[in-house]
Parts: structure tokens; sequence; C-alpha cells
């Protein structure tokens, strides 16, 4: 299992993203994937690095389909392979403080 | 205002980071920074950069103090100025979805 | 087109990452794809997501390969429409300065 | 000595950012940092949270300068303890290849 999160900021349309950023949620409600959205990025749990790709470049398409011309991607992927992960384990390592 | 993510990856130790990520989460709690964690890092609002950059560099004497060696930082920092910021109103964008 | 750089953390191994990161490129001289090694990630360049996607779990899968329990990857994807992107168009523009 | 890189992506001007990268680099070349154009990023060579910080402020008010009014910044930052870091032997390892 793997845990990432990524941002998808578009360049050269207005200083907001809440229109991007809304589309890329109902995408991923659309799809199966977990996540979790935050201030910053979105959290998604993938069964595979394949699933994980296949969201980004949904959600590249997806900005480009709104008329986005040049979309900048960050990415974090936590890859562990002695042990479970998910949002929820990684949340949960706090959640008790 | 500014809205940043931010996680501290620990080389040289063992596969599990949870030790650090609760210090500097006590660390946040000490401080007076509004803070939000995540399953991939954590989220602050922070007034100016030297806000922002005090609470990175704290973090990451943390980590040495904890006897981490080799510390990798990921920041990614959201600075508007045409428009107030704050983890609410960026998270505020889809709640109401 | 599309040009981006990773970085793969090794987690749970030693301090030093210099020889995963020989693997790596070893790996990408390997394939067909352009890329330019840099002080903190390698940049690449490719034709697709796909390409682009192979080439980060293949390094994942390379480390894993080595024994690395846990891998922390940091990707930025430049994905541009409106022109023709590569790694030398990128640093052309400031090889005149 | 932290080698870092970092990028600033300007929000709500056209898709090209060549002009911001140019003035960035103006910026460092009137300093005395170390740095390294990359494709993707700008790697920096700094004594000090402090000094790295301070490159980052800066970059992002000459941005804020010439108009941007959002401004998204990746930062990677590599500190390391036990062992000198310059962004000479971060590439030096693989100029043997």
């Amino acid at each position: 299992m793997i845990v990432a999160d990524f941002a998808t900021i578009p360049m050269g349309t207005g200083t907001s993203a809440s229109d991007y950023v809304l589309a890329v949620h109902e995408l991923l409600r659309g799809s199966r994937i977990k996540f979790a959205a935050g201030p910053m990025s979105t959290a998604i749990e993938a069964e595979s690095f394949e699933e994980l790709f296949a969201v980004i470049e949904k959600a590249n398409n997806k900005l480009a389909d709104m008329g986005v011309q040049r979309i900048i991607t960050s990415v974090h992927i936590d890859y562990r392979r002695d042990k479970e992960l998910s949002i929820e384990s990684k949340i949960g390592i706090y959640k008790d403080e």
C-alpha cells in the first residue's frame, strides 16, 4: 500500500485555484480511491503505483480540459514495504496525543 | 498571511518516523502557531516568512537533538497577496461540497 | 512533452544515499529517457505521463531490490500544453544570461 | 552546511515563468550564495537555515515586486550533520560514473 499526497498548480489562469481543486475532488469521489483533502495538498491511498499515477494523470487531464495551459504537479509518495500503510494509520499516530 | 506545509524525513534511523512527527507536533503546540497535521505533512499558518522558517528550523533542530544525522525537509509555501489566506479558508472551499 | 524532477529518499538505511542515486542513474542510462542529474534531484524529459511514471516506479523497485524498506519519493512535474518543453529549453532561458 | 533546492511558481500571470526565473538568478548572483540552476529548480548551498530562508524570502519579494499576486514555493532541504555537504560533493558522486 502506498500513501501519497499531491497538488496541481495551474499557471496562466487567475490567482484562485478553488475551481480546479473542486474538480479534482469530484474526480476522486467518482473513483474508488480513498482520499483526504488538506489545505495544501490532497492525500490518497493507493494499492499500487499504477493506481496512484492514474489519479495524477487524470487530475492533469481534468485541468487541461478546463483550459489550463500549464500545470505544475507536486507529489510525495510514501512506499513502505515493512508495514501496512494507510491514511488512517498515518494520522492515527498523533490521534492519541 | 502564509499557509505552508512541511515534512521532515529522518535518514540514518529506522523506517518509523512517528517519534519524530510527535516531537515536531509537541514543538508546534508549544508555540502559538496554528497547525493541521495530515498523513504526509503538517500544514501551518504563519504571519510571515520569518515565523514559518523559525518553525522549520526548530523542527530540524529537534530531530538533530534526538540524534538524527541527516534530515530531508520538504516545504510548500502558499504566499498570496491579493487575499487573506488561512488553513480554514483553504479547507473551507471544499467543506461545502 | 513533460519535464519533471524526482528524488527517492531511502529510510531505514544509513545516512548516505549515493549508492541508491547511482543505481537510479544506471537504470536511467539503460532506458532511453533523457535525464539531467542535479544536486538534489534528477530531471527527466518524458513523452507522456506513462513514461515518467514508469521511471519513478522502476526507481522505487530498484531501491526495494537493494533492500530499502521505506522510500519517500518527491516528484515535480511541469506539463505544458501551449509550448514544447525540454530540459534544454528550460535550461536555455538562463544560458544566455 | 545545507544544500537545498527551490522553485517559485507564479500564479495569476501567464504560462511563462522565464522572466521570474531570470530575476531570481540575478538576485542570487548579487548575493554571495553559491547556486546551480536546473531545469525544474535552483539548488543553493547555505551556511545556515537563516541564509537559505533569506534567499527564499527575497525570491518571493522579488516576484511580488514584479506584480505576482500569488506565489507557490517548493523547497527541499538536505541538512546533514555527519558530513560536510556541498553542491559539488553532491554532484561529485556521479561525476565519475
